[in-house]
């Protein structure tokens, strides 16, 4: 097990499983507590505006000592997120792909930073990642990826694991909808959470190819990612329409199709009769090996 | 005069005419106070990522009450900026576009927000700004511009002009080069710079068109951007390699033509041999009147 990942102990697996009702128990003490203490004052559903303007989730993205990067890949429209320890120059990449490789890379150099992980969300279907060729590049560097994504990687991550870079850190919340291992990965202070594919911008991943269930979906996004505080960054996996980020709060309110019934929202999903993946023949068999094959 | 923009007294523009001369002037005891006051024991030139941790200018854009989104046009490859007061709701755009206009319009309804200024960072020649549009779509809508870009507009931007949102204020320097209306937009806690083509990431605008001239652009860059905190994030009007963001730290140390000297400088702008951009025909006399020229 590389260090940089820690297990959680038991209790805080107890906690995490209370927070996973937090969703359809609104009263749960947990969820409360969490709410109060990382968003104070700052109740669930209120307008994302609305919030008090002095409380700590209404900073974005960078803490004291944090470097953060979004990039992007247009030919996917992949965003790829690195983060940074400022102090220790430790750095974590999540879902860098193949394509931009060279620009990652040279950022990586210019900035100095030591990259210990290179994570993905999922096995994507629409890019392959260049988690296996960077591993080639930057000696140290270790992979990651959920262990229901039937992947190999260094890391196989679970519910409640720590991917630790200098004092910071990304807790991973398992979220399958859009296939069996996607994974978000949500900051220490709550405030920026990466959700890959299970929720985008006023959108979804799709559920129609891999192990995509709708139910599955509905499930993950309400318990995982909507009981997070609503001024918490969404930074998904994809954009098409040229939006960065979003908060839990926005999503919650005007999600068109997660703010809907999970039968509705199921009726939406198995009738979007979207194209194949122009890539997912090539992509998932290379994803599954860490990107490495036949490139 | 639109309330929104206020003038500078004269004290504040004789300050700012000592900054201008902070570059060349390395011990400008104006220049050195602002730089420890915005981001305490931060020199110029220390290497980014050795900033100390909790200065002030560390932070990502998000200070407190503030809210910010990056959004982006594909086929120009442009970003606009949506900045708000989350207490008082006012809001201002940058450079929005009109392929663009419902998206953003759509976003800024949705949040709430009550968009007072949509300003133009210059008159840009690949795309048409939505600027006129959105006046006839939202009422009160005030559309600002540089005095020297030629441009009509309710608002001609002077150096040390602020354009202020609820508490919070950019403030105008005038970056010419790329044209003769090029402005820069600094946030009010110099945390954020609005460069629009004057300052690209580890680039610059062209400067074979329109007023362009390789000798005024690298006195802006250097006198009015490279003079700000290196923590400053630099937030450009285009970039055509997936990057978001940089910081005028990461500028002044990487930017492969703004290290050089003015004379290479020089020689690699007359050099360049671009294509003429595809929209310019249309673009900039529709630009000149708030992008409502033949729409």
């Amino acid at each position: 097990m590389c260090s940089v990942i820690s297990r959680v102990k038991p209790v805080q697996r107890a906690l995490a499983l209370t927070l996973r009702l937090g969703a359809s128990t609104e009263r749960s003490s947990y969820a409360a507590a969490e709410r109060r203490r990382f968003c104070p004052g700052v109740t669930a559903r209120v307008d994302p505006l609305l919030a008090p303007c002095r409380s700590y989730c209404s900073r974005m993205a960078l803490t004291e000592g944090l470097l953060f990067r979004q990039l992007f890949e247009k030919e996917s429209s992949t965003y790829t997120y690195l983060l940074a320890d400022t102090e220790t120059k430790e750095a974590i990449l999540v879902d860098p792909v193949l394509e931009t490789i060279d620009r990652d890379l040279k950022l990586i150099h210019e900035l100095g930073v030591n990259l210990k992980v290179a994570v993905n969300t999922h096995c994507h279907a629409d890019h392959i990642t260049s988690t296996g060729l960077m591993k080639k590049r930057l000696v140290g560097l270790k992979s990651a990826i959920s262990k229901y994504s039937g992947a190999t990687a260094d890391i196989l991550l679970s519910e409640g694991d720590k991917i630790t870079f200098g004092k910071h850190y990304l807790t991973v919340r398992e979220t399958p909808g859009h296939t069996d291992g996607c994974v978000t990965l949500v900051s220490w202070d709550q405030s920026m959470a990466f959700t890959g594919d299970a929720l985008l911008i006023r959108g979804c991943g799709r559920t129609d190819f891999q192990q995509g269930s709708p139910e599955k979906l509905y499930e993950s996004v309400h318990q995982k990612i909507f009981t997070l505080p609503d001024q918490c960054l969404v930074y998904p996996a994809h954009d098409y329409l040229g939006q960065t980020a979003s908060t839990v709060g926005e999503e919650r309110k005007f999600n068109p199709r997660l703010t809907k019934s999970l039968v509705e929202f199921a009726n939406i999903m198995n009738n979007l009769n979207l194209p194949k993946p122009k890539k997912i023949d090539i992509s998932v068999p290379a994803n599954l090996v860490c990107g490495v094959h036949e490139v």
